[in-house]
């Protein structure tokens, strides 16, 4: 058998338990009973060890090193394999398993000192905790940067966004800064001229509240054969392809936020179920990024769904299915105000609860508090204090607390630090791809006026989910719409959308 | 480290991901939407074959030599444990690779036929999968039967219940004869003389259904921060002992069903959760055998809730719970009417159907007849005639058909050949484990009138639960009950229950 084929074998291998693992995942956050936390966390911590041990083994090493030498017998998609193959390998095999065992050690502990910490507010305690994880995560942004020759916080980076630098990011979000506080100090004037919509009132019965989403994911072209929608405490997008598992959290008094959030898991489930069928085992038929993955949430979210193009589908739909459950107002539910609500832009101190204008503001403070911490330049004592001179800075806002300050967010304690520009990058990926979906589809609005979703899922399918890691993500964004990624198409969809 | 240490080490890994396995198991039967089969398959075989590799590393031979030979220098419990890592490895070490690859694969291919040809009647198709399936156990029985010089019959049978060999059976099976049948027969006679108990009817409230089993599971000890009752097609207990997970399936029109097998699974449920906390990662901290844990699963079902004194207990709580949502009749939710439902007996086609009196006469004729399959004495199109002449002479039935006769079962189409007289053993030692308990604890019967099952849950936990694999099956029972397992006190609860 070839280097390339025995890779294969062993890929798929891994493929198979990172499956099981993401059902497992899966579980924890949805089903399982809380007693039974700390075996499950040995079982999954066994399952990463094989994982581990699959990737350090030296066989391995030597096969990639084969198969490279003998890449002319190889197809594209083979190649395009062997380069995911290497990029994975080349994370695995930088850290020794004891740094990554004392990672995940560290990272249990600082996670649960986080979740009651930022329920009492209490920095100190936290602190305890995200110490010691800080100077693990520098280690192993120290070691892998000297393995991988990139700089710390491009190596950490590099783990979820592949090919995209610091230079980038400064790049996109010095552009950003040029014309968003601006920006955003117009649209605020603007709505404050415009009549406040108001939001209807609930009650809204829970199992109705899951009927409106069972019956939009299905519009919209979810196939509940390969997939579910389930409740947890955060809505997220798990499992593995054939089998995608999306989450929400309902709220009596307000049908918006599980919608919205079940619309924007849907994005990322879609794409999931849009990976290319033949090489779902394989490293080039997973996502090349979460800015990528990002990109299909918020494609669907944020240009899609909030549009009023989308509430006039969809209005009818949600007054049938909620009205006399919680508002009586008929006329609450009509698309143009349930737009309203949808757009409605006010900077606040919490980044889930962020419009899509200032959420890139959240995204700048974190990026440039987390690429300090690692390059040493603050440490974990300054946290609270950056956080506040960066937020009043972009925001304009004061965090009442440490619970709406730098403790929100449950990254750092889980240790992935170099996540976030992921979601600005994909706010801007998601805004160049609808540019040129409205350019391809002529009918695109009238297409979602109607609720039908085929020609759009259709197109996406075609030039971003079959073609895996196929590219990078730069490469695909550059393929699919003539040129490398910028915020020229969000600033547009920006101004369109709010001062239009 | 010691070569036991490092023994201890590697199993701690087996039951890691024995465990995941498990949840993996339970989501499929729950959870799993129907177009993710093959992967969830995939990745199943992918946990057993590292399961495999485990076991059948020879460094792990090595090290079960060397541990073997330093016995002195370990405790009583360590030795046990031992013990069971060997067992363990000569099962696993018996076969190649190759052998339980096309097992598997088999395995697979018949029990989807089996699906069908059960809907359909159809004898032929299932054959068709059960043929090659059956060669294929028989060669396993064949190689397992050199290895670990053991009959054939007996070999597979040692998968799931260690220690008893055919001659076992076949003296419990001649001792059940020498009564059951005449015994039967009385009962049959003594029912007919007596009032018919009323079915209540329903519908009954789905949901009511299930509040009610969770305050019956609750009122006998089942701890929620450590397990789950969910819904599937079967009846299961699964998970590990920290998260066991039981199901049952609720019949809109009989609430009767539904309530036993969440009682029958209670059983096995808190059996998982009561072995020893310490050794639960090991091989000593399992249940020795199949026929154990069906014991305690009949224990509570058969011996203590199928009772007087539960349902003078229970009835109040189920008339409260379900009175109204379907049958508004008052008198059939008394103790006396659901008693006299609960111990009704009539020979029937179908084994899960049978009440405690009959269900030993449907396990001798599937163990009679595996038996024969697998020392060649008849063939899979023997079958039906085989099932049709044991039907008539040990329950004087003839099934309508090959879905309710010899397709009734999933056992055989999944490979699971050895396995049925675990059912009777059960019942035996459940019966003689409770006679015990009524000796011990002299107030049991109040307790249970009242609700209380603290005495028996703790007795059961220090005598039984607690016990894991330290001593075999039958050596448990003699430890307990002070004499080697026998039918006797099956007979005197038979008589008891049913002619006093």
């Amino acid at each position: 058998m070839s280097a390339y084929a025995q890779l294969e074998r062993r890929f798929h291998r891994l493929s198979n338990i990172e499956g099981a693992t993401a059902i497992l995942d899966w579980d924890w956050a949805v089903i399982m009973p809380k007693g039974s936390g700390e075996r499950r966390s040995e079982q999954l911590s066994e399952l990463s060890l094989i994982c581990y041990e699959i990737l350090s083994d030296p066989k391995l090493g030597d096969l990639l090193c084969d198969a490279e030498a003998n890449k002319e017998s190889l197809n594209d998609w083979e190649r395009a394999n062997l380069r995911e193959m290497r990029h994975n390998w080349a994370h695995a095999n930088a850290m020794q398993p004891d740094l990554i065992a004392a990672i995940r050690k560290s990272t249990s502990k600082c996670e649960m000192l986080w979740r009651e910490a930022r329920e009492t507010n209490d920095f100190k305690s936290f602190a305890k905790g995200f110490g010691p994880l800080l100077e693990l995560v520098r280690e192993k942004a120290k070691v892998k940067s000297e393995a991988l020759k990139m700089s710390m916080y491009d190596v950490l980076m590099d783990e979820y966004d592949p090919g995209f630098t610091t230079k980038d990011i400064d790049n996109v979000f010095s552009d950003l800064l040029a014309f968003l506080p601006a920006l955003l100090n117009e649209i605020i004037d603007t709505q404050a001229k415009q009549t406040v919509p108001v939001v209807p009132k609930g009650p809204f019965n829970l199992r109705k509240q899951k009927e409106l989403s069972l019956k939009l994911m299905e519009k919209i072209g979810f196939d509940f054969d390969g997939g579910r929608l389930d409740v947890s405490h955060h809505p997220f997008c798990g499992g593995v392809p054939e089998d995608v598992r999306i989450t929400t959290k309902y709220d009596e008094k307000d049908f918006t936020t599980s919608m919205m959030a079940v619309l924007h898991e849907t994005g990322h489930a879609l794409y999931e179920r849009g990976l290319p069928k033949k090489w779902r085992d394989q490293p080039v038929g997973k996502a090349p990024s979460m800015s990528l993955h990002e990109s299909q949430s918020l494609l669907l979210e944020m240009q899609v769904c909030r549009s009023l193009e989308f509430f006039s589908f969809a209005a009818p739909l949600i007054k049938t299915v909620l009205l006399n459950t919680g508002s009586k107002s008929s006329h609450l539910f009509d698309s143009r105000n349930l737009y309203e609500l949808a757009i409605k832009v006010a900077p606040g101190p919490i980044r889930i609860y962020a419009d899509e204008v200032t959420y890139p503001l959240h995204i700048m403070l974190r990026y440039h508090i987390e690429k300090d911490m690692i390059e040493g330049d603050i440490e974990v004592n300054d946290l609270p204090d950056a956080w506040e001179q960066w937020m009043k800075k972009l925001l304009g806002v004061s965090p009442k607390n440490h619970g709406e300050g730098c403790l929100q967010d449950i990254h750092w304690a889980t240790g992935d630090i170099g996540y976030f520009p992921s979601y600005t990058l994909g706010a801007l990926i998601a805004a160049q791809l609808f540019e040129k979906v409205m350019i391809e589809i002529k009918q695109i609005k009238s297409d979602i006026t109607l609720g039908n979703f085929r020609s759009l899922m259709s197109w996406l399918s075609d030039s971003v989910h079959s073609q895996g890691s196929y590219y990078s993500t730069q490469d695909l964004v550059k393929q699919v719409t003539g040129r490398p990624l910028d915020t020229r198409a969000f600033e547009v969809h920006l101004r369109t959308r709010y001062l239009n």
